[in-house]
């Protein structure tokens, strides 16, 4: 598939809530991925594919999703960037937060090999 | 000047049309600018500030901007990613479009070392 392809499915998968499948079905096995800071007992970059749907499956574990927003792909080269708007709870702290965020995803020979977020500056 | 500095100045002058303040004040002489694709007689990738000053007083001189919008900025180390929606006419062609596009800004020692834009796919 070629970026734009890629990109096109991630934000659908995304949209429906199917973070686990867009992994299983868009992501290298070498993933890298690399969040703005350490998350718990978490580094911020993580490598392979194993360690991102274990984030991916802690975050839906931990997390109630009250609404989501996803904008985008914006394509070019190898290149795509989406951005995401969720309203979540925490489930352990209560805690409600509105996230914005973008992500920047490298794909090579149709899969995504690199994610990094970045939050919406306060 | 750290990345979040340097984000959100390039954010507030381009909120303000200030598009070359923000050139001349922000970007390093040796800034290379990569848009999606060549234009008119410009290539996709320039090189140096003297170039990204001759791309910027072009749209200037060729646009007529209606209304502009600036989300951001995303902010994480070194990168950082604004969201531009433009309205805007083509004087020549007098083409009105909705631009929406992404810009991916890299930071070296408080200066902006590259820009790489990405449009909304269609």
């Amino acid at each position: 598939m070629k970026t734009e392809e890629v990109a096109k499915k991630l934000v659908e998968l995304c949209r429906k809530g199917e973070w686990m499948q867009a992994v299983n079905s868009l992501y290298a096995k070498d993933i890298v991925s690399v969040e703005p800071r350490a998350m718990e007992n978490m580094p911020a970059e993580m490598r392979g594919i194993d360690q991102v749907r274990g984030k991916t499956q802690w975050f839906m574990d931990n997390h109630e999703i009250h609404d989501s927003k996803v904008t985008g792909p914006f394509v070019a080269r190898d290149t795509f960037v989406a951005k995401f708007d969720i309203d979540v709870t925490n489930k352990a702290s209560k805690e409600r937060m509105q996230m914005s965020e973008v992500g920047i995803y490298t794909v090579r020979d149709g899969k995504i090999t690199r994610e990094e977020f970045l939050p919406l500056a306060g």
